[in-house]
């Protein structure tokens, strides 16, 4: 095939993370209003899974401090969706060490929730694969997000994908929460989670953030190499420098299922007056963190605090820390 | 080799356009102390060439509106760089169609210029040709900037580089002026590209619009395919959304003599108010005309006018005119 790109692959399901990354910027403070036209325009646009947050423990995290998509109370997801009468999925999302998910993930037949997603570091192996049984028992489709790749070396990797790839998961998701990977070291890690999945019936995501421009980049090569699960986000809203953006993915997908029009509606309506609000995108601190194979925190409290922008100061403590 | 991106290929070398492109946005209307600024970066850096301007003629571009960068005048580009003592190259691009190249152009030793770039549609290719030998004869290292590959079919691709490879260009380079690629379609460029170049002695290079945040992707896969050089520029300084960040590229190269420090501390010196004066960078409306394989045009005058930010209206207007 010379032209592969004109085509595309029926099997390939994009999943929405504007609210749950978004919130990371902003406590998932979101109001009611910008959530349900998230819901409204991922379903116009033929988007395949809405995430609406986390359900997350009010023992880690602060009721008072944090916004309702920050627990993802049932109440609060059917005030947005209602019995969710769409064609569209809705997932959440729960962190290892940071979620009472025996208690707080409810029994599948008390929830309009279609699919929890598992994230954890490598060290919490453990604890995830129990989280990943009990919400599989409990009648959810599941997907298994092992945080910050980047960091995690081979040998740890494989054992992982081992165990996962017998586990009850529907998807093993590449994160990379640095935004450090570029698209070769994309391509060899989705190799191997491919290698892993494929035989045990599982699917492969990619979950991209874009601290050096290369969200959508390395999205595009995960699906080159075989992922049929893609995260995205309208505006590339997400923590720090932000996700692969919905616009472009959709764009390049070419399922004609997928109508642009409406991400571009939402970004006219919604987004320039949140750009006003928050901030997010690759701003040359998440590119230093991104480049150095760092957490973003630092170049996030450094864009908060009174040294942001002060590029040179912030490239030199992030080079001798790592030295 | 599992992990190629560890090491380096020390013959790839980096063009900043930060002036030359950037000069699109404002009509080349840089001060000097800014201009300044950057060659001094470049040099720190340890980018290779600079290009400064273009050499074109005060008959297509009236020197009452334009900035000194548009014609580059011997003593505009003496006032910044002297005798330039530095490693670095100056380099010019000179427009088929838009400069009087026969006179404008100096003989090699009269002038402070070591490359000349020759940028030209499909159409101009008669022209290309005798400004390349033109320049050649004239004592110049030559490059051939083919505009807006995404719109030039594939015969007449191979035509065009079946001539070139047999000019006296020393490098041909994939122009994606639409930022309309995608990493896919730069590889098969990249490859026919080199198919012609390499047995000929010459080299291949890359120079990417931002448009789908794909600029430092697709200069990544170029490189990855074989092309030994690379535009960049500063902040992604450029027309429309822009090109390749410098800060970025500098970064995946790996090369030891490229240093990340004065690019980030020209960003924080010069970048942060010169945001304030000119917009560049992957704005909706020219993400639109990047997937749609439109010249920015129209997406550079909706951001100019009153309809800035309605994405719905220009997304609907572009759809419309190219159906």
């Amino acid at each position: 095939m010379n032209a592969p790109w004109i085509i595309y692959r029926p099997e390939i399901k994009v999943l929405d993370c504007t609210i749950r990354d978004g919130g990371l910027v902003n406590d998932h403070l979101f109001g009611d209003r910008f959530v349900q036209a998230i819901y409204k325009t991922c379903i116009e646009a033929g988007v395949d899974t809405m995430e609406i947050g986390y359900k997350n423990s009010d023992q880690f995290f602060s009721p008072t401090k944090n916004g309702p998509w920050k627990f993802c109370n049932e109440d609060d997801i059917r005030r947005i969706v209602d019995d969710n009468p769409s064609e569209m999925s809705i997932a959440c999302m729960i962190d290892a060490g940071k979620s009472n998910w025996k208690k707080d993930v409810l029994p599948k037949e008390k929830s309009v929730v279609d699919v929890i997603r598992v994230a954890f570091y490598v060290y919490q192996v453990p604890e995830a694969i129990e989280m990943i049984e009990d919400a599989f028992q409990k009648g959810y489709e599941v997907s298994a997000n092992l945080m910050a790749i980047s960091t995690v070396n081979d040998p740890e990797i494989d054992q992982t994908l081992d165990i996962l790839s017998q586990s009850s998961v529907s998807t093993i998701v590449v994160v990379d929460s640095y935004g450090s990977l570029i698209p070769e070291q994309t391509e060899y890690l989705t190799k191997k989670f491919l290698k892993y999945a494929k035989p045990n019936g599982k699917e492969v995501g990619i979950h991209a953030h874009n601290n050096q421009q290369l969200a959508f980049a390395n999205s595009i090569e995960a699906i080159r190499q075989g992922a049929t699960r893609v995260d995205a986000s309208i505006g590339g809203l997400g923590r720090g420098a932000g996700n692969c953006p919905m616009e472009l993915m959709l764009g390049f997908l070419r399922n004609p299922k997928f109508k642009l029009r409406p991400i571009y509606k939402c970004l006219e309506d919604q987004f320039l007056l949140l750009k006003c609000q928050m901030e997010w995108g690759p701003y040359p601190e998440y590119m230093i963190t991104g480049q150095k194979n760092q957490h973003p925190r630092a170049a996030i409290q450094a864009r908060e605090s009174e040294v942001r922008n002060q590029f040179t100061e912030f490239f030199d403590k992030i080079s001798q820390e790592i030295s």
